[in-house]
């Protein structure tokens, strides 16, 4: 392990990719990292990728325009300092930042039904710490916002209820990929959808997040793992993840919910939305069966979104429509066990990784991920 | 108990109230009611009362008029005969015939997670029994139609999956009422919405269905029980039965769920829609909270009703949209446990019934229900 020290207390500086502008390709520039204030931790990181939910908001074509920040939220490294209060964390600590986090005290942390802790619930349009209201990164004096983890930064500070302590024999360049899309996909499915054994699963959108899905429905024992995507190519790469039917909605004249209701003889058990598209959602409303059918919705909706399903699917049909942010994980508590699955191989992450650059060549991630054909991308951080 | 005996394979000519037309009162008419076909069971009936869903179809406003029909569903009597292939009844064995049925044998019966029986779950718009496709009541030869249990009639026959067999010293005056309505809301609340202890849960609608709803919440152990309805001096009732908060909409500038939301500091943590109005079931859907908030829809929306929704509450609020009929429980399976429930003094039917009429006067349980005043009204069946 890397030798940290020396830097507590002070202002670290390091590279970052900044995003000056929106849609703009990133800049890596020498950022100052302010230390960590109470109940923060600042962390070294060492491997990075990118997220639909990065590039969704470095458009911000639907999204307040924050610029300029520091994007990148799914990333693994080591705690460098820690503020006050901080007691469960200290340097050298092998963390995952979470976009998303658990303070641990309040109600919903306290409940075993929610993820969604009231104090450090993801917050994408939150720019600054919660403590202070200021930012930590700044250059020459001039603010940077926070995005997040704020991750495409070789040194970044979060709260520290919004970093995973893993286990620290864990490989991070494979592990860090459980931070963001991954958990989300896989605990949309074990944990949300629960398919039963031998049963049918619809799964909307072939991206990380829905081949985590396939890969969750696949491991719950579903035996039909149907994938639905505007982009055939896909299904090769789909059925390593336990995908085993392929759909394209363009190769039917009638609506995809249709054609799934016809070759399921009367509709899927369960279906995981993925792509945020509306007409999808209701689709995969329609889709599952009456009785027992539930549907998942995972895709980021887009703003003011209005989805319109016929009431009497829920009472007549007894269908359920759920939702999930980070497929229900808490992130403190849960992740170090998807880690410790990892490293026992019952879940398998390398599949999920289809690319590797240098952070010096940040912006080749984000034309992999426009260009429709990776899954994880490997930011690496130079020294 | 009552001697049956001597009919078997005949014609039964027995009393029947007669819907004649839409909306208009019902006639007492001497009716002919053919023996059971293959598994088939004909019923006497000695209790039976008015539920809304009689109601709904007999003024077929939204519906196919299909008359001269017998409507009639929640009931309680004695097996008079049996039809060939029944061995799970017998006659004099007493029997609740239920809505919707449960056949034991398809894909639904055999699933923990439905009562939808694939083959007999509840359609209002049969008029004939499935085996043959024919009525089993006639006046002078002339078709009469069935309504689900067409319990309005002194005799009738129904399929032996809609009948459940009850404890034969369970009292049937006041057990036949776990026959819809108080069924439905119990398990609405007991086996969907699930409310934790302490939760808070609101009921839309504080007609049977929500006062059994209520009731079900109070059960699992729920602390606030918020009831809405338009018409304020029925929160005196439902005191009775656990709600301890009321909300009349129209007493608000703003929509119910803002109130609700207000009230509770950021939602309750279930609620059940009652109604069927679309507006509260949007309502019921807002009102619940972020982390874990369900809304169970249980009220029949109007045909053809398109619900509306934000789709953001799903997958950044992890909130879920649950429906159910007949509160999830299986009708043969699950009745003579409530049944025995009663028995035990774990459920309170009582309060539930607040007026008794003979069958004659049939057209008064009819106002009574329109005044809003009832909840079930025992109608005795003459000799
Ligand atoms: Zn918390
Ligand atoms: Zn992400
Ligand atoms: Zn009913
Ligand atoms: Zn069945």
């Amino acid at each position: 392990m890397e030798k940290i020290s020396g830097t507590a207390g002070q202002v670290i500086r390091c590279k970052a990719a900044v995003a000056w502008e929106a849609g703009k390709p990133l800049v890596i520039e020498e950022v100052e990292v302010a230390p960590p204030e109470a109940m923060e931790v600042r962390v070294k990181i060492l491997y990075t990728s990118l997220c639909h939910s990065d590039v969704y908001f470095w458009e911000a074509k639907d999204q307040l325009p924050i610029f300029p920040r520091i994007f990148g939220h799914e990333a693994g490294g080591i705690v460098e300092s820690v503020g006050k209060g901080v007691t469960d964390l200290a340097p050298g600590d092998l963390v995952l930042p979470i976009f998303t986090g658990e303070c641990g005290e309040c109600p919903d942390c306290k409940s075993e039904e929610s993820n969604l802790c009231s104090l450090l619930r993801v917050n994408p349009n939150r720019e600054v710490m919660i403590s202070d209201g200021k930012s930590r990164f700044s250059i020459n004096g001039k603010t940077i916002f926070h995005f997040l983890g704020s991750t495409f930064s070789q040194y970044t500070v979060v709260p520290s209820g919004c970093v995973a302590k893993v286990n620290p024999l864990a490989p991070l360049d494979k592990v860090f990929i459980l931070g963001c899309g991954i958990s989300t996909g896989l605990g949309a499915a074990l944990n949300v959808a629960k398919p039963f054994k031998g049963s049918t699963v619809a799964i909307f959108g072939l991206g990380t997040i829905g081949l985590a899905a396939a890969e969750g429905a696949r491991m719950a024992g579903a035996s039909r793992i149907i994938g639905i995507d505007l982009i055939s190519k896909k299904f090769d790469l789909a059925k390593k993840f336990g995908v085993n039917e392929f759909i394209n909605p363009k190769d039917y004249d009638k609506p995809v919910h249709e054609v799934l209701i016809e070759m399921t003889d009367g509709g899927v058990d369960r279906s995981i939305e993925c792509t945020g598209n509306v007409d999808a959602m209701a689709s995969a409303f329609e889709c599952v069966r009456s009785g027992w059918g539930v549907a998942v919705l995972v895709g980021l909706p887009p703003k003011n979104a209005e989805l319109k399903v016929n009431p009497a699917h829920f009472m007549m049909n007894s269908k359920a429509l759920k939702g999930t942010t980070f497929g229900n994980y808490k992130p403190r508590s849960d992740i170090p066990i998807l880690v410790q699955k990892y490293m026992n191989k019952e879940l398998e992450l390398e599949k999920f990784i289809t690319h590797d650059v240098q952070f010096s060549e940040i912006n080749k991630a984000f034309e992999y991920m426009h260009q429709g054909e990776s899954l994880r991308c490997i930011i690496r951080m130079d020294d």
